[in-house]
């Protein structure tokens, strides 16, 4: 007997007859012997209504009463599943987080989970009932419905499946598992049975979105694993493990990318120190992450370019900044670019491999294509390139690193 | 300063932009130095829609989780209205059934108000907030949510202003108060100023549904003063009170009528003790409520003809128990009719003035209708009709008793 958490995205109960072939999949798990806990996300569509409502009136001050508007999606859910559940002959009952209940701090909106009570749980457990746990809602100290945070609903189930010491945290989607690249741009990218934690958070950050980075974060930190599955496809999908579960290390286990990327450049800065602190402090003041920075060595000691990345949507924020800090920066221009890419190379198989980097950058080189900033982890190495390049670079990458499909 | 519940139905809380609406109408109330506690009811149609998710997966077994699923509505507009009363600089708070608490036994779906914890409303009001309590929904002894059936959301709000001590209990909706008949058919139909609580049952019993009979049978009970009034016309409502406090007493408040009725007739029953018993003990025991009933004296002292009205929906399984019982019952044959209205003349004046049947028999025979059943009550005397005679009939005596408006 297994003990299992099993959560359900928004696609998988966007209306009555996903939740009906939900409760099958729940139901499947019981007939096998395992008890289980479920928690549905709300129906597709239903948290931005419920948001835009919130939004019409002015938008939320007190956002204890948005977190009172947008946590009721899942409370219909979990109530329909538990329904649905029981007309299939499978004991269930929902329990919202003010029952369980789930304490989270008072950060309405956003709030973070401190303490889940398992007795309720347990209790129904004992009892044969699947407990029907709605995602993304919390009860904060002063007795007040919390929420997460968008896609907060993969956060709580991984936070149950620790509380609970499951054995296995499913998260059903409407994607098959986890790939070495997206399928959309590789045809030949292969489903990957097992992927790390580390590798799954390195992917997730570069745009591949499939888990939330915090739920990633959490499973890793609890030791709980994950599987990403699809619920419409009756196939294995992707477990995501500590990296001792893993026997034979992929070099590189998968490519990714982000478009929304852009790169600013500042020319002619005084090559001294404490220009940097400079620059990103007043961009970090103002809430714009900064990503990957390339700073060349001088020719004449005295003045340098400097280049980094924001995020797409931060960079009218970010000239506004250096527009402001012009005197202090002294720089005599800058330069902005939007039409670029970050592509990846991830593998945990890299940290005891040397040459990963230099394969992605002949490769990138064979092509034609210009490297404009790099940057490097552990278990990971981006390149910055033009956006009219994307497709070309990954799929030649996903070919140079022997992941293409047979 | 007073103390007021306002109450605000589906239609008043139909979108983003009557909460708004419904926003400053509180707020009026809060600048004239009153303490306010809403009662929002959920948005027109949202509760059908979530009852309609229950019943096509099948209907719920559990009706604690039908009541986790409707409960929502009421939930949504709670909080929607304390955003949109912040955004006007009114001080107020979304307080949930279970945060209340609201204590309600645990008949799920139909659940009676037990006790309600003043304290925390208390507490708000103290600090110049308004309470905005969901209306419909409440908690019962195993944690878990309740609701208090259909058009619950009136019994709640009287319930509050009854465990407040309210100075008034005001029913927004989307008429304007209590006419003398239904406006439709009597273009000269009166609003009434003031109505007593046992003309407002018998006229909610008859079919002029604006508020809930229960949640007025508890504001006669507990003396909660209860005002019905729109949310969309700036004017006086009506108030329903104790008959104490109108000091000039109608003869007749108002004309009521229900087109809801159906009339058996059994022909040549035996006329002998036990007859009624083994007519009606069946019929209850198959949940058919029969309304008037009139049996003929016979004149050879064997066989009589007994005549009584039930609701139409409630016809064809009258008819079934009727056939059912035949030997029982031993009577020749039965008719059946449900072209019948039941008019009603309506008014605490009644009770000590002689002589207000005859005048609605004369009203009627005046214009050659014919009276089919009569019964009376202190307050109350009913006919059935043709219904062909409806629209005839209630004009002829909304004029008979001088009711007409100049």
């Amino acid at each position: 007997m297994a003990r299992i958490v099993q959560k359900f995205g928004g696609t998988s109960v966007a209306d009555v007859d996903h939740i009906k072939a939900v409760a099958h999949r729940v139901k499947r798990e019981v007939d096998a012997g395992n008890q289980v806990v479920a928690v549905p996300s709300a129906m597709a569509g239903v948290t931005n209504k419920l948001v835009d409502y919130t939004l019409s009136i002015g938008g939320a001050d007190d956002t204890g009463e948005y977190d009172v508007v947008v946590s009721t999606g899942e409370q219909v859910t979990s109530g329909l599943l538990a329904i649905a559940l029981q007309k299939l002959g499978v004991g269930a009952r929902s329990m919202l987080a003010w029952q369980v209940p789930i304490h989270t701090d008072s950060r309405h909106g956003r709030a973070r989970i401190m303490d889940i009570d398992r007795d309720q749980m347990e209790k129904a457990l004992a009892q044969g009932q699947v407990p029907v746990v709605p995602g993304f809602q919390g009860l904060c100290p002063e007795n007040r419905i919390t929420t997460l945070g968008r896609g907060g609903s993969d956060t709580s189930a991984v936070a149950l499946a620790a509380a609970l010491d499951a054995d296995r945290c499913d998260i059903y989607t409407d994607v098959d598992g986890i790939y070495t690249s997206d399928p959309r741009i590789v045809a030949k990218a292969r489903k990957l049975d097992k992927i790390t934690y580390e590798e799954m958070l390195e992917m997730a950050s570069v745009g591949a979105r499939v888990l939330q980075t915090r739920a990633v974060e959490m499973a890793m930190k609890h030791g709980v694993r994950l599987q990403v599955l699809s619920t419409f496809a009756d196939v294995a999908g992707t477990l995501v493990v500590d990296e001792d579960e893993i026997v034979e290390k992929e070099l590189v286990s998968g490519i990714a990318y982000s478009r929304d990327e852009a790169k600013i450049t500042l020319v002619a800065v005084a090559d001294k120190p404490g220009v940097a602190a400079a620059i990103f402090g007043p961009l970090a003041d103002a809430g714009v992450n900064v990503d990957m920075i390339v700073q060349n060595v001088s020719a004449d000691g005295k003045a340098t370019d400097l280049t980094f990345t924001v995020i797409e949507g931060y960079l009218d924020k970010a000239i506004r900044v250096i527009e402001e800090k012009r005197q202090d920066l002294g720089y005599s221009e800058f330069i902005s670019d939007s039409n670029v890419v970050k592509v990846s190379v991830i593998g945990v198989g890299m940290r005891s491999h040397a040459g990963v980097a230099q394969r992605m950058f002949q490769a990138l080189a064979d092509k034609g294509i210009n490297i404009q900033v790099i940057s490097t982890s552990e278990i990971k190495v981006s390149v910055l390139i033009a956006e009219e390049y994307t497709e070309l670079a990954i799929r030649s990458l996903h070919t140079a690193y022997g992941l293409d499909a047979d």
